[in-house]
């Protein structure tokens, strides 16, 4: 059997999926992964598994994962022909999620899929992927790149990821500690992240109207609008590792605002009061409200509205965290409610 | 702040994501993944991430992971409305790529992306997923549910999962002992699994014309043809676990087929080479090739052809693997090669 020739009245290359990009795109990952690869990795990109080799000295490790998309904030990429951050956007978001748990990141596993493989789409993904795994020594150890005419249109593609982190059992971060009277501390976000776009979208028109209807300087934003829509979500990871020892819970404000996430991780009967303008609403966040008319109450249940990271700490140690986290606000306490936990702004 | 009231001018739903659907189908993922967990799992779904308490006795454990798609078997899948298979070609798919490594499965994440919600979707696939896992012991421990509109058509949706599995260090099959001389042996498989698609859509005019127009009874088939084409991925691990000591690599035939996948396990000057003839092409197959005009070379380079799984195997120990293994055939073996390992059918 020779090389793949599409020669048949009817071919894979005829009916849409083009194997060498895909062979294109698969040698270019294998390039940009490898930094990432630390002296666990067991494996090359484009075997049937990625071996990952458990780091020794644990006594009862537990595995963390999670897996995530970015949303439609690739429409806002795609839109501005700008696909170099939403690789960071993903990891950052994957790290952020068991790093709740106290957990630290060991591999993660990406899944892009297009209508058309556009290698030079493909690389600049995954570059940044390789970028923020490389910047928590997170292994991107494996991937799959398909290829779906049909399902997705020609120049879209969608992204997700998995990561896999690890924590000592008896360190587990889990919230069953918490309890009324503990401080609630907000770790400024520095945009959307990767929630609410669908709505962002809607408010300014993206993708109806073409970049030069949409893509304005705001003195407000200090600078374009896409700009200020594409920030990268942050990454909280290096930042609170040395406050871990001192927080009994941790909330990642993704969808759902505060409201939805914070409940999350507090135990029954419990309920999270958060006192408005105790932190700085941004001012994207003000330009969507103003340009969409959004009720107060929708914008609190779809964007983090400026908190990335919600804190749990026991009033005894809020000085402590304070000092080890300059930037992290008082923006709340934990009160007893009823029943199902709940989070509340007031 | 009350719970969510979409009242506002512009409002998550107006922008085409509710909610309210994302919330009922993650209370019904909750309960159809709660079976699969077993004694390692801590974590309710749910949470930031899914907590995994690694099995104890692993003296070098090496986790093998691995994410995959389903490609357009989806688009299949929804012309006949059907979803409750397409979580068993996923979770099938998987496992068995991880197989090749020895690897038994420890949990899987999913990945579900739809431009609107559909729960009574959702929920069929991730019944599928739930099933395929708890047959192989394997948690069904996170999963994303997204709802992306302008990324999507309405009824569309995507569908990728990541496994994680285990084995002991000096227990992993690398294909390394492979040498000239070695036998191949293939199982077979009983369909497309999940690759050739796009192609075998093309062909027979799925989603361009309404399945009256396509779906018949053939007899060479035995049955519709959807039928014969949502026949879900075969899962060979539990079948090939006796014989493991005994194999000295294992390829998955995924997309690229035999040609394409058989030389990820072979190392450098190798070449594998298959009988033509020596195992039975799967009806479903001829009849693409006929009626696609379809080349026998592209054919090879797509599709399975009716060989899952090809297992490379010391002359001496065929026997032994086939008393094992009575469906296995021998359908070539390994020679020298030139450079780079490779494939070919003769």
């Amino acid at each position: 059997m020779s090389p793949a020739k599409t020669t048949g009245s009817r071919s894979y290359r005829a009916a849409g999926v083009d194997r060498g990009a895909a062979a294109r795109a698969k040698a270019m990952i294998k390039e940009l992964a490898r930094p990432t690869f630390g002296p666990h990795v067991l494996s090359e990109i484009g075997l049937f598994g990625g071996f990952f080799e458990l780091p020794s000295g644990y006594r009862q490790p537990v595995l963390v994962s999670s897996v995530d998309g970015v949303g439609t904030k690739l429409k806002v990429a795609a839109a501005l022909d700008q696909h170099g951050t939403i690789g960071h956007d993903l990891v950052n978001h994957c790290v952020n999620d068991i790093f709740t748990s106290g957990a630290r990141p060991l591999f993660f596993l990406d899944y892009i899929a297009a209508g058309t493989l556009r290698p030079e789409h493909v690389a600049a993904v995954v570059k940044g992927l390789a970028e923020a795994c490389q910047a928590v020594g997170c292994a991107l150890i494996g991937g799959e790149t398909a290829e779906m005419p049909g399902l997705y249109q020609a120049d879209d593609y969608d992204l997700a990821g998995t990561i896999v982190g690890i924590i000592e059992k008896d360190q587990l971060i889990r919230g069953q500690g918490i309890q009324a009277g503990d401080v609630l501390l907000g770790v400024p976000s520095n945009g959307l992240h990767t929630n609410g776009y669908s709505l962002a979208r809607k408010v300014f028109r993206i993708g109806v109207t073409p970049p030069s209807a949409w893509n304005a300087h705001y003195q407000e934003l200090g600078c374009r609008l896409g700009e200020a829509l594409l920030v990268p979500h942050r990454c909280y990871y290096p930042l609170l590792v040395p406050a871990l020892p001192l927080i009994r819970g941790m909330a990642h404000i993704t969808g759902g605002g505060l409201i939805e996430n914070t409940p999350r991780i507090l135990p029954q009967g419990l309920r999270a009061q958060f006192r408005r303008g105790s932190w700085p609403v941004l001012p994207i966040f003000q330009l969507i409200q103003r340009e969409g008319g959004v009720s107060d109450e929708e914008m609190h249940h779809v964007f983090n509205m400026g908190l990335g990271m919600v804190l749990v700490v026991a009033p005894e140690r809020v000085d402590e965290v304070r000092r080890l986290l300059p930037e992290a606000l008082l923006v709340g306490e934990v009160v007893a409610g009823e029943g199902e936990p709940s989070a509340v702004v007031v």
